[in-house]
């Protein structure tokens, strides 16, 4: 067995970033993700709601894991931390996480990479996949309500499958919604932001609507319901806990709603809203079948986005192989594991395989 | 904010135990796990019950996450897997795992280490703190039923509070049974291996036993109930999964049963054997108020030992302290924070610090 673990480091993501480029590892994102969710087998995998620690000392935070078992060679857990206080405190995001890929075999920690920039990168992803199947394909107009990190994601994610031209913004910051422009200008998009006063004109004429605000549990919806066109999209992406909510219920009501993931989405998203009879089928069948759903296209939908762990299961193992490939990252000896697996003081035996261990990848190819 | 994690990894481990030798890291373990509990607030800590994600392709395996809360500065998420077809298929343990601590007010990985090692340790640790309470304090013979790599940090454990001579040892299988010895050579006991036929009189005789074997859910206990020394204190460590115990139901009824952790013990250990009112304090009480329990030290006793987070945090904290205070592990910048919060892809336009970081620790102080 091997018993080296790849560190795929943040100098290393920054790499697979650079000589990727943005837009070829989103199409890749997006690519594979289909074609993960298309061999989804629920009957196999293992992908249980995410389950934390929260505490209110010093201040409110949150620390989940999520795990995801597909029924192949490795095995995702990602740990994650939601703490608010850390963009004005610390200037750092809200949400920093980790990713490690088990061997499934063995239980054997085979790579360890940053979560934090891959979960923006899959959520746009996500948004995209879930888009293809529901929205206009000749969508033009792209709303955004929320003009923090997910935003950025979200429209660069969108751009790639739809002939987007220009992107309303409305943040409850307008310090917020005005540096979007400067974060989204390699896409070359007309941004307009927009006051609250014209927030329901920014519902009104989006083809495509994302939701991606930290409203706080109880403050939902984000906008009042109103007129949209007969084909609007919305990818509701905010919501990610109890009482958290983005969209106004009469809205999801009237809409075809489908969650990523839906025991999640029925605790943590917008369909805490609804009745179980007013949800639709999750981002599975609508990807396993979707000329099933071609009608709804005509109709008010919604992508029920709450973060479902095979997306990061996706975004991983993309990043190890782009990481083996170029030689980035650092093979690493984590796990003592003993020599007699009958004696844990046998490790004091090892020979250390370590210096040969910390060199570069690059470096031994 | 810090943005370096500490990686103490193998070769750092092993650097800590040649550094501190094996009686005084136990010895420090056991003090330091000793003041944890004592000082342990449940109403502060958020400790929950183990949850995992289990799968049966392409073998058995299972997952676990083990998050400790504790209401201080760092926050341990232990990530563990069993995989039972490790030793024989792989020549690697049954139990590998890693355990993170987290900053509490920001959710930064402030520092990774193998867990492995680590768990045996604790492991022994606990049932060291527990015995110290209910066993009878001039115990010379220790009884050990299942001769693994838990036995050797039992045995260890409690040679660290007993004046212990003899241990009679038995294994279901006897080539196991017969390198205990070896393995545990360094602590100079008298050693004797006993077949099947003198597995009773073993119990009869021994004032401390511990059982530390693999049966699997549905084939315990691992002896049948009989006589026994009044004042026997059993240390039943091999008890982690629903149906999985180890103990005779009428020992336990008798006893004086004191958990580790009382809502994981009725699901995964001996307490699953027991109703509500035959559980009597669990871990933390006894530490808390150790007089209180006094007198039934004469009684048969037992510590119900299922693995329990707050052990993990001990034992990593100290570690990182340790690797601190000798310079060893590396600091590595893993997480890939951007530096404008609101922007992913910011993180392209990071300075790397990760040349300097790669440094190991005792080169930067």
């Amino acid at each position: 067995m091997r018993r080296a673990s790849l560190l795929v480091d943040a100098s290393a993501v920054r790499a697979i970033l650079a000589r990727v480029g943005r837009d070829a590892l989103m199409d890749g994102l997006i690519t594979r993700l289909t074609d993960a969710i298309a061999a989804f087998d629920p009957a196999i995998a293992r992908v249980p709601v995410r389950a934390g620690v929260q505490y209110m000392r010093p201040a409110f935070g949150l620390l989940e894991w999520m795990p995801a078992y597909l029924g192949d060679s490795e095995t995702l857990v990602k740990v994650v931390g939601y703490h608010p206080t850390n963009p004005d405190l610390r200037g750092v995001p809200t949400v920093i996480s980790t990713m490690g890929l088990f061997d499934t075999e063995s239980g054997h920690l085979a790579g360890i990479v940053d979560g934090t920039f891959l979960t923006a990168l899959r959520t746009g992803a996500a948004s995209a996949v879930a888009s293809r199947v529901l929205g206009s394909p000749g969508s033009r107009t792209l709303g955004v309500i929320g003009c923090g990190a997910q935003a950025v994601t979200q429209i660069h994610a969108l751009t790639r499958i739809f002939p987007l031209e220009r992107v309303l913004a409305y943040d409850i910051k307008p310090e917020v919604a005005s540096t979007l422009a400067n974060r989204v200008r390699f896409l070359n998009l007309r941004i307009e932001t927009v006051t609250i006063e014209r927030l329901a004109a920014l519902v009104a004429e989006s083809d495509i609507l994302c939701t991606c605000t930290s409203a706080a549990p109880g403050e939902g919806p984000v906008f009042a319901d109103g007129p949209t066109r007969g084909h609007l999209h919305v990818n509701a992406v905010g919501s990610d806990f109890p009482g958290k909510f983005e969209l106004p219920r009469p809205l999801l009501r009237r809409a075809f709603v489908c969650p990523d993931f839906r025991e999640q989405a029925t605790v943590e998203g917008e369909c805490q809203q609804l009745d179980d009879s007013g949800i639709g089928p999750d981002l599975c069948a609508l990807v396993q079948a979707p000329g099933r759903y071609e009608a709804e296209r005509a109709r008010v939908t919604v992508f029920d986005s709450t973060g479902w762990a095979l997306e990061d299961h996706v975004a991983a193992r993309m990043t190890f192989e782009l990481a083996r490939e170029f030689g980035v990252g650092r093979e690493i000896e984590l796990e003592c594991l003993p020599p007699d697996p009958k004696d844990p003081y046998s490790v004091l035996e090892a020979s250390s395989e370590a210096v040969a261990a910390w060199l570069p990848v690059a470096a031994r190819l």
